[in-house]
């Protein structure tokens, strides 16, 4: 096994999030589903920004958000994603870097632009998501930078990556890179709608083993199952023989393997202001703690205090330090 | 006199604020003034943007963000100012328009990028700017739209025009203009340190009449005056026979005119965040109480009303509806 330099690969889509808050009566009339995550191209991006208020601009996607929150646990993490060499590409890729992240792959010269995220944030916290996913259809296998992937314990891969088709292929790649060096590979579901899209292809990665541990929510738990029943589609998820964890919002998370299941609660908190990246981050608290050798309920009572913290602002990037924040709650 | 369409216009330089979290050790290793406003060119620009943390992107300019703050307040508002036709110009003109804010200024076509100002926020919620001014060096007096104008019951222009050499031409000229259709110009001192560079113009602009209404703070008045001493230079400021508003965080501010001096409170805060745009969200209440008849302490508690909503969070412009702030605070 190749020496080990970083705790957390993750591989996404490199997003900018264009944040602004916006009424339910404003979902309406755009057709927006609330609280999900849909894919839009570049000239109903525009339209939609041109109807949307004032707007923030944070880095966002979600395994890179996982990746920062790794980092700000000061975990050793990189990143393989694909901008544009553009205004917002630079932005992304100086967010990560600022981070101390390694981020090997290289800004596409020409073709779309970076790809945008325009989020509204209802004021219940909610967000929608629309995503432009532009330069992110550049990313492919020859991106996947083989002696990262080799050197990384854990490599997290987003179900996003099957909506632009040579990311799949960047995915499954990485995947056996990881795997013939001795590595572990975690996917995360995304989005219950994702999960719609690809449903037989992630139930394959995890029967053949593609990938070691599954991250969920609840909605996508039961999406991939195709169940209204929690428990029958978290035993269902046990009997994969995967390390799962599913959030489960303020009700916390459940931890489950063949052998072991927990039920963690969720942190408290004084004031929900956007949901956005806060399933990312639980991911990069879980992980934190895992790549430390913590036990699995440790995990997820660090994955909860990182989603307490992000969904307390906007914005899916930490603005603690969490490292600081974890020992301050005994975790570290 | 030709109708009343707006109640006040805001020229001033179109900047975008990069914010970024910092420490004091930061601040010393890069020889940064904290509190204070320093221009830097692109080359420094793009050296310190390097070394800065993980930033999030809002739109600022100090008058631009006094107009977004009465436009918030259901004031009718126009702004003009410069930016070039680049991503960062699209999305400032975006959010100046998506608060129903007239903008007629051409966005210029080559030259130099869109303002940026890069902003470090310590942990005790002070700001430290450093502003490329880029794109505004372009805007001239032709800029200046003779009807919009007219049509403006207040003129208010930022101190920080005296930066980029063309603006000062564009200052003068819609003083001229505002002044010949029997309307009022306004000033704000902008910095200490802009008003060292310019002392003895603003105090021109004062004494000659080219301006009726002048916000400082009370850093920016002592610089004016040379003195240390506030209430010597708060006597000067009302001996000019102006009408003078001096914030003072959070002692309130001090209202004066040669017949009335009124000294009113800040509005307490849960926690300050960033005190990015205070002064320029104290005058969007001030002017919006003003436009409305407001008497002079109702216009300066708006203003602190304002204030404490834009330094509880990140960014200079307001997060809430001011008008409905407003009413639920029984200001209008």
């Amino acid at each position: 096994m190749s020496s080990r330099q970083y705790d957390v690969l993750g591989l996404g889509n490199a997003i900018v999030d264009v944040i602004a808050r916006a009424d339910d009566d404003f979902l309406a009339k755009e057709n927006l589903n609330k609280g999900s995550m849909m894919l839009i191209d570049e000239p109903r991006a525009e339209s939609l920004y041109a109807s949307m208020g004032q707007a923030s601009v944070f880095s966002g996607g979600s395994a890179a958000n996982t990746i920062v929150g790794l980092a700000s646990f000061g975990s050793k993490a990189a990143f393989i994603g694909k901008v544009r060499a553009d205004e917002t590409g630079h932005a992304f890729a100086h967010d990560i870097r600022a981070m101390g992240i390694h981020f090997p792959t290289s800004a596409a010269q020409d073709g779309p632009s970076t790809a945008r995220c325009l989020v509204l944030v209802t004021p219940d916290g909610e967000r929608t998501m629309n995503t432009y996913l532009g330069a992110c259809q550049k990313l492919g296998p020859d991106d996947v930078d083989e002696a990262t992937v080799q050197a990384s314990a854990i490599t997290y891969l987003e179900g996003y990556l099957w909506d632009p088709p040579a990311a799949k292929e960047a995915f499954v790649k990485a995947a056996a890179i990881a795997h013939a060096a001795g590595r572990q590979v975690a996917l995360t579901l995304s989005d219950p709608f994702c999960v719609d899209r690809y449903r037989d292809e992630f139930l394959g990665l995890i029967r053949k083993k593609t990938v070691d541990i599954v991250f969920a929510n609840q909605h996508e738990l039961r999406s991939l199952y195709q169940t209204a029943d929690f428990d029958t589609a978290l035993a269902a998820l046990r009997d994969e023989g995967v390390l799962g964890i599913v959030t489960r919002s303020e009700h916390g998370s459940m931890v489950v393997t063949r052998e072991e299941t927990h039920a963690v609660p969720a942190f408290p908190i004084e004031k929900l202001v956007d949901t956005t990246g806060a399933g990312d981050l639980f991911a990069a608290g879980f992980l934190a703690g895992l790549t430390r050798d913590a036990d699995l309920v440790t995990c997820a009572r660090m994955g909860a205090l990182a989603a307490s913290e992000v969904i307390q602002h906007y914005g899916a990037r930490p603005e603690a330090n969490l490292r600081d924040l974890a020992q301050q709650n005994g975790l570290l």
